[in-house]
């Protein structure tokens, strides 16, 4: 899953790696930094393994207010 | 693009989260944390950009030793 900064809300991360890749010369415009958390969750197929997911993302692993969530879901 | 600490490598973010998550009494088997960096470059077409990228990581984004690197361009 990638769990990303929403657009308007601050990224301090980004910022500072734009100012720098600047510095070095480089022609970037923007730069946002988020997280991918790859997961393996035991679950009956795909469904059930987002479910798991979105029930983590609730609990733990994004802040819906400041953070926008892709899940993205490989069975094994 | 994501920067992902590579396969051995420790990963106490991961680590971290995966705990939590057990606590909390979800199936979660491995976690691993890494980065999203979504970039807006100038650039003459995508391998021209992909070379801007794989530059920017050699310099700035990624450490070879201990992280993997995925490049994804979408053209605008």
């Amino acid at each position: 899953m990638l769990v990303r900064p929403k657009q308007g809300i601050l990224d301090p991360q980004g910022a500072a790696v734009e100012g720098s890749l600047r510095k070095l010369g480089f022609p970037v415009s923007s730069v946002r930094v988020g997280k991918v958390i790859d997961l393996e969750v035991q679950a009956d197929g795909q469904d059930d393994a987002r479910k798991h997911v979105e029930r983590m993302c609730e609990a733990l692993l994004a802040n819906p207010l400041i953070e926008s969530v892709e899940i993205q879901i490989e069975e094994e």
